[in-house]
């Protein structure tokens, strides 16, 4: 057991147990204490800090609640295996950052949720959670500062203080490299792809995976880019069929590729990072679109922390690890960039409101967001195995993959019946499950076959929704319709 | 004298004085009360109603203060005129709805606030008046009501509560008529020029008056279409030049030009309705950008609420009305276009948080805005009475011109200096005033001969701050530089 010198500041407006409950963390994530090491007793700690030792004891249930220390019966307290949590050593250099990664998005802009019982949805989250007593705070923080910049135009990529914010959170997160300048943050994903068009000076020849994430394809299409759906293989997009296609632009997401949730291998990446340094103009949009929720397998940190060339483009959101309805996004930009967008698009307003920018700011250097993610991480883990668990013993499950990370998996059935026609005896059941069909690219070339697939987000879901929607997909797997023998053999 | 018979609600949250309030002012929009009648004394009403004297003094003091209510000394309170309020009554018809214009935006991206003691900038308002308490309190109202649905992603839109509040705004203040599935709520102008150049199915010509907003003619610019810009004449935007030119878009602002100030009266929007009818796929961007605050002259509808060939694409702020930190701006589309906004647009998520949008719907709803609008628009007319009155002394003012609406108005020097050069010597005393000519469209063919004209924004400044910048102006215009002598014989 090691001895814990903690300065202790009584000064401070920061309550002790946090200060206890900070030190303690920042020495775990830097490494200063490894896994396994016992921490001091509660009375003991509190007898070395001369505090009381049910201060000592809510600094420890933080750290506990949080997955930073474990408890052993009668034993003590021991530092856990933060592998697992979301934030690692900021000293650990980029190749072994913690990855996260996850995925979901679907093509419904509305959902009518009257017509459903349960929604297998690949966008919807748990939000019950959400530390809303910290966001209220802070929003009152904000507001009661009188503070007249508020009042202000912000600077048109965003608020200094929450690109330092993102930046640094990107560092540790994903092994971004980028400074606070080359970052715009903006209100979602697709309005940063509205920029990047602009920026990089209007229409372009523009690669996607097929099936990809059908919004952001849409956006460069209505942009008035020409848009080149691209084959994946099981290591990602297909570097034949960049080079047979030649675009200038290639949109990916090499951590956890929607829908398929392909993890892109390091192979892949760099074959990909060397297509792109190869001739001038030629540019990466990485959508890291879900990396927060990862479950197994060694982390894989951001395209752009490999990329040396400045050809990465790397685009993220809030939108999934907070929730859909918080619009902020961020675009961080080659440095090669920066000009192109201060004379192309440096004279556009903010999107996001200052306000938002402010709290969001406060809620990420609080730590708040950490915790936040270090508890839904744990909640969804739970929810993925317990929904696997109930899919394994389905004998109409084929196969069941993209279930490493995120909050939605993919299921191939054994069935007669297409995956459109599960989907609409689904909903004539008052259920919501998506065809992997309904996210590819409609006027993509070859058209492989597959067995049908369905796209499963349990993010939302109890385990009574679960079961449920299961059992009302079993009905309709398992029993063949007239209208499909029908349908077969007429 | 009158009787007012008061319905009071005693259980209900709202005050009392807020009651009475709300009656007698809407008694006196909706022109149940008319100019001129005199109100009870606030100790007969007391009486009347078996209420403290205090309450009806209360509520009386906010009629006041709004400019509802007038009082004479000795002689109690009387209606007052209300046609110079913002909010006119409900059922007085289109032709007669109140108006509102002001003028102010520059193409400034960000301003380096540090270089400059007093910045005559047009985009900046006063903020002293905000009703931050009110503000606060719908915020944490919100935040309060632990509403889930703040956790979903929101209509694309915008909240419909939000938009139906706006409608019934915009019906009341400007004549718009609308149906709130017509209007798209978007984070600022710019971002909803982006959807409309994608809802009419990419780029297209576009015709501007010339100078202009030159953030939208960039935008549109970037967005792929082919700007023309277009002469003005003392009604506005030039029909000949359209009709020469054969745009298939004109962007206008008809209400009250920026920069120039123009009013186009009803003869040119008629003119101009006529020729958007003329041919199909023709569309009129009605900009509406300030029409908050107007100090004189008769009230100008919308051109929405003449035009009955579904022509009209309006466009309005409240980044103007509230602060330029509020990223909220709505777009009313004709009912022609919704179906191409739906495929085409439809899957945008919305860009607005939907917190924000519940805050600003309360806040409409509330009356907030409209109190407020009402206190600004006396508080903007004073500044500009001080402000028309310096200017007036001088002996270097040519015309004043563009005052009788918004925080800015324009000057025509007396000086052998041009526009820039002026600009240039203020910058190094540290005053920041604008060029007229910083807002012409460049690639113009016809350069017109005109004086040297600043564009002066007193929204932000105090009387002192105005004299001062004046004196320095003063000295800049009477001392002929070495340079210019130069300059012009040289």
């Amino acid at each position: 057991m090691f001895e814990l010198m903690i300065p202790l500041d009584t000064g401070s407006k920061k309550p002790l147990y946090e200060q206890i409950y900070d030190y303690i963390r920042r020495n775990i994530t830097d490494g200063k204490i490894s896994r396994g090491e016992k921490l001091p007793s509660t009375r003991l700690l509190a007898g070395n800090l001369q505090i009381s030792r049910s201060t000592v004891e809510s600094a420890y249930e933080q750290l506990l609640s949080e997955g930073y220390i474990e408890s052993k019966r009668g034993s003590g307290y021991y530092v856990g295996d933060i592998s697992e949590l979301y934030f690692c050593s900021r000293f650990a250099g980029q190749k072994t950052e913690k990855k996260k990664t996850a995925g979901f998005r679907t093509k419904e802009a509305f959902l009518d949720r009257e017509k459903y019982r349960i929604v297998f949805s690949p966008e919807e989250n748990e939000f019950a959670y959400f530390p809303y007593n910290a966001w209220r705070r802070i929003t009152r923080e904000v507001l009661a500062a009188d503070d007249p910049s508020l009042f202000l135009t912000g600077e048109a990529a965003g608020e200094m203080e929450l690109r330092e914010a993102v930046c640094s959170y990107l560092y540790r997160a994903r092994g971004v490299n980028c400074d606070p300048k080359q970052m715009i943050v903006g209100a979602g994903n697709e309005y940063l792809l509205m920029l990047l068009v602009q920026i990089l000076g209007g229409k372009r020849k523009v690669a996607a995976e097929n099936p990809t994430y059908l919004k952001a394809y849409r956006t460069l299409l209505n942009m008035g880019c020409e848009m080149v759906p691209v084959r994946m293989d099981k290591s990602g997009i297909c570097m034949e069929d960049i080079k047979e296609k030649n675009p200038e632009i290639v949109y990916v997401m090499p951590s956890h590729q929607f829908p398929m949730g392909t993890v892109m291998p390091m192979k892949r990446r760099l074959e990909l990072l060397q297509w792109a340094k190869e001739r001038q103009g030629r540019y990466i949009i990485e959508d890291d679109h879900d990396s927060e929720f990862r479950y197994r397998g060694k982390p894989v940190p951001s395209l752009q922390g490999s990329d040396a060339g400045g050809t990465v483009i790397y685009i993220g959101t809030f939108s999934k690890s907070i929730s859909p309805s918080i619009r902020v996004s961020y675009m961080v930009l080659p440095e090669t960039l920066l000009d192109a967008y201060d004379a192309n698009c440096g004279f556009y307003a903010p999107t996001v409101p200052k306000e938002q920018q402010k709290v969001l700011a406060a809620f990420l250097n609080q730590g708040c967001f950490e915790r936040y993610l270090n508890k839904m991480r744990r909640i969804y883990k739970t929810k993925r195995d317990v929904f696997l668990a109930l899919l394994k013993k389905e004998s109409w499950v084929r196969t069941i993959y993209g279930d490493g990370a995120g909050m939605h998996l993919l299921v191939e059935l054994k069935t007669e019946k297409s995956g459109t026609q599960v989907v609409r005896e689904a909903e004539a059941k008052g259920i919501r499950v998506y065809d992997l069909e309904e996210y590819r690219i409609l006027d993509s070339g070859k058209q492989e076959n597959r067995f049908p697939t369905l796209l499963l987000g349990y993010g939302a879901l109890s385990e009574e929704e679960m079961r449920e929607g299961i059992s009302c997909l079993r009905e309709i797997v398992s029993i063949q319709s007239e209208h499909t023998i029908s349908g077969r053999f007429g």
